[in-house]
């Protein structure tokens, strides 16, 4: 069931025992929804859990500053930031046809949940979570700001994206106001390169391919880059963007090889391709101009097939 | 004589044939003032026109969409975001002792002006004429806001730097709400990067080097690497903020080689250096983290003496 903001403030009033789960390969504005709903939960003295496939990468770490994330056995499973629920990975076997709630604002959302919360125009997730807490009246202390701040600045590219709306802008300035350390998560999130990922980026630049009178650009990472740079798929999340931004290309193709030698692609597109169509052609998903898939195929093989699909979207 | 927001709109409201004056080596901050100021003058059907000493970057070519810019023989004199008179150029001899009113936010202000309107706590110059503009209640159209979204976002590092303020964010959502086009301004400012910038800055990063335990950076770029790119000085706007992504990296420096072998540097710091007084050492100025200085010497005398005096900053 389809429901709005005041009844999703209801229905997290009247519930405890929350298990609050994250998407795989956890993003800041997966994390930044989940660590600042369960404090808004902790501050409601709700007993109060977040969950994740995958491990939180430490510069996120400033989220779990001061929080309880005790195991019990969960009443109500909320999916925040999840368009479908084989992005909760291993998680889906257990939970993936119990969630009580999914607050998203992926248009792509596959409505697995009892209730949805969904707001495809909120250019962060963040911005749903912000008005929920508002709804529900408590206290927005300076580590949830910081919580939402996070979400708000990633998913945006630092406020850089089309996607962002004046609203994106006036939450942020709300929650500057009330604590959030914009200058610190900035630099954190966008401003600190390791020199080994400094390395690995000039790999990858280095390597760009283009294609189909370069409108689109590919950025190939192999195993052998990882080694040679001491890097691994963690430190690759930067690289997308990089793609679309040399002038001219309106597809950035990222496509990174995995241990098994199948490979994943991060697409980033501008305003006459939607990325989600093309990751949708490849079981995918995601935002128009930001989004991914998995192939069970090597890189090469990948590239081609994108490629191909590609020439067709770009008529 | 300093004045506030309210005598700046008065003063501005009464004169008439108005010259705006920009800093030499424009950025979108002192044209987004020039030409927003320029904007409302003419909305209020005053004569006014703009001068830079320097040729107007073709990626800022919208914001002189519509407008006039004739000669005439001003009776008034206003140097926007401009912190000293040096920074006018070969202007300075003509303008430089008659400048009536100054808008600026950098504490280094030589209070070279009959009137001062300084704000040093608004990230960009932007915000003041905005303020500016508001009381002179002129309508602030698509064009104007675009001028003044495009100097904040210029300005912040799209909003990034720890100068950014909730006000910053507030002033970016009623630009919004008033047409501005953000998605389009940041795309261009920020991810659009020429195939001939992208190996610049290839070049440029593969050439970094690393001084007093790896907290200063140096980014160094010739004459050489200009003629093996296609590039110029124009294309290196983009290159300072690079030096102090590197983890642990508390100065970047950023030189680069003139015609005449001499050097100019570009200074990004963060809260541990102010890089207003490592550029002030050599005759330079700019803001807390970001600042600039030119050397009568080369690149290596420069480097050395840069070296030397962030040492003696970095205790």
């Amino acid at each position: 069931m389809k429901i709005d903001v005041e009844k999703c403030a209801q229905l997290l009033g009247e519930w405890d025992n929350i298990l609050i789960l994250c998407h795989a390969h956890p993003d800041g504005d997966t994390l930044g929804s989940g660590f600042a709903l369960l404090r808004a939960m902790q501050g409601l003295n709700k007993r109060a859990r977040i969950l994740c496939d995958d491990e939180i990468p430490s510069k996120y770490s400033y989220m779990l500053d001061g929080i309880k994330n005790e195991e019990f056995e969960p009443d109500y499973v909320v999916a925040v930031d999840v368009a479908t629920v084989s992005l909760l990975g291993s998680l889906q076997e257990t939970y993936g046809d119990r969630i009580n709630l999914c607050i998203d604002h992926h248009a792509t959302n596959t409505k697995y949940a009892e209730n949805l919360l969904l707001c495809s125009d909120a250019a962060a997730n963040c911005e749903i979570i912000f008005e929920i807490i508002k709804a529900l009246g408590v206290k927005i202390d300076k580590k949830t700001a910081d919580c939402l701040y996070t979400g708000l600045t990633t998913d945006t590219g630092c406020f850089r994206y089309s996607s962002t709306t004046s609203n994106t802008y006036r939450c942020a300035a709300e929650l500057i106001d009330l604590g959030a350390d914009n200058g610190y998560i900035n630099r954190l999130m966008f401003e600190t390169k390791t020199k080994k990922f400094a390395a690995l980026e000039r790999l990858a630049t280095q390597g760009m391919q283009f294609f189909l009178d370069e409108r689109v650009c590919v950025i190939t990472i192999t195993n052998e880059m990882y080694e040679q740079t001491g890097t691994d798929e963690q430190d690759t999340e930067a690289l997308p963007p990089l793609t679309r931004q040399i002038e001219g290309v309106e597809i950035g193709l990222t496509l990174r090889e995995k241990k098994d030698k199948t490979c994943k692609c991060s697409i980033r597109t501008f305003e006459s391709v939607n990325a989600a169509d093309l990751a949708g052609a490849f079981g995918g998903g995601g935002h128009k101009q930001a989004a991914a898939c998995r192939f069970d195929c090597d890189i090469e093989s990948a590239k081609k097939l994108l490629v191909e699909k590609s020439k067709e979207l770009l008529k």
